[in-house]
């Protein structure tokens, strides 16, 4: 099978524009086919409150409303995605950016109101990304860029957190495709001590996951991440690799695996 | 040669949702493979009045400053586009939407200063669009929705006329597909009194163009518009209608014609 590289960042690198001239560079050199995610960053926060809209959180989670829709959209699917795609052609990298409403690229549900009315807020399925696009648009030498935005196919456009966008593109082109899912963010892989970035565990597979889980060592936000991964693992991924976007072509990183 | 429709929507009829959504789905009545290329809109004026950032205006042009080109971004390629885009999708179209970074869709040139500096506007040549990528996302049996933000291929988003876009388009893809190239916009063509609705010229040809214009009957702002129509049918555009958004499929409209 032809080996396909699915790489996302976050908002990390997205805020700090040197570092992320820096990342645009290393993702132009990686070889074949490839796939960029991309997250939100701060900026649609500051438009938000220099536009006098206060975020609305619940239990460290926003509320998208449909006037934080707009600007989300704006800042995702307008600047932020349209800045990496004119920065990689800058680089040589054919890319073209969408959002999950672009060719059906990614059909979300609003997630249902329980405790919480999260509003445009969309949760997918395994179903949701549409690998033959993907598949067709690689196949015309473009390297598709995706940002947080989906739809839900009706034309309500809704939020999405890129991380599970990354995977669920991950799982839906692993059948016709090898993939490397890379996690890329400000640390250079998972830790065991969060204060040495030197600490990286090269290796995780399912059976010490579960040790560093119960021994405390993986906590807090890096577990969703992880079992999102090794569900992507389970599901025919071929590899998972979570280190620093700046150093993507570099040795230091942990490799996820099932055994 | 397989036939091809190029339709382009102005900012009138983006304003206006209700309108929007009924040319909407009159666009996906239209057999056939076909591109959407679209305005602005006033949306972009009030964000920047809403952000305190003053318009500036020379000779009645929007002078594109690097705040005011962060705002148009993000409405023209962000909002406009992806609410357009989820809309198409709602009603079975697959449409993909494109900034002309997306693929190096439309690669401009920043205009030069000379009595004016406008900014980061681009001014587009016979090769500035991609002809090849839309062929190509045709094929795979997408519309591409086209807004008015290029770029420069040097990293550089610019702020474009879509009518340009529209024309420029309509001659690159004359080449592969017999092109009809439509201008929609509220009035029903263009009027021989601009009072009277009901007074469309139903086909203009080069030669009384030049009667017309003699007599004042065409002035301002549709001269341009038209001098670019004629061009494209100089080099090679099948067909360029003028007409109502909202009567697209209609039979009232105006023909422009070589003889």
């Amino acid at each position: 099978m032809e080996k396909l590289k699915i790489i996302k960042i976050g908002g990390g690198i997205i805020d700090d524009a040197p570092s992320l001239q820096q990342f645009l560079q290393l993702f132009a050199q990686i070889a074949g086919p490839k796939i960029l995610v991309h997250g939100g960053g701060k900026g649609a926060s500051e438009m938000l409150r220099a536009l006098g809209i206060a975020p609305q959180m619940v239990n460290g989670r926003r509320i998208t409303d449909a006037a934080t829709l707009d600007i989300v959209t704006m800042f995702y699917a307008g600047k932020t995605n349209k800045s990496i795609v004119a920065g990689l052609q800058q680089n040589g990298v054919n890319a073209l950016g969408l959002s999950g409403t672009d060719g059906n690229a990614v059909r979300a549900a609003k997630r249902p109101v329980r405790d919480i009315d999260y509003g445009f807020v969309g949760d997918l399925t395994p179903a949701s990304v549409n690998a033959g696009l993907l598949a067709g648009l690689l196949g015309l030498g473009l390297t598709p860029v995706l940002c947080p935005i989906t739809h839900d196919g009706h034309g309500q456009l809704l939020n999405t957190n890129a991380d599970t966008i990354a995977a669920t593109a991950a799982v839906a082109l692993g059948r016709q495709f090898a993939v490397d899912l890379h996690y890329c963010f400000e640390k250079n892989g998972v830790l065991r001590d969060v204060n040495d970035d030197n600490s990286v565990i090269p290796e995780i597979n399912e059976a010490n996951y579960e040790e560093l889980k119960q021994a405390g060592v993986i906590a807090d936000g890096m577990i969703p991440k992880l079992d999102n991964a090794f569900e992507a693992l389970r599901q025919g991924v071929d590899k998972v690799v979570v280190g620093h976007a700046l150093k993507i072509n570099g040795p230091l990183h942990t490799v996820l695996c099932l055994n």
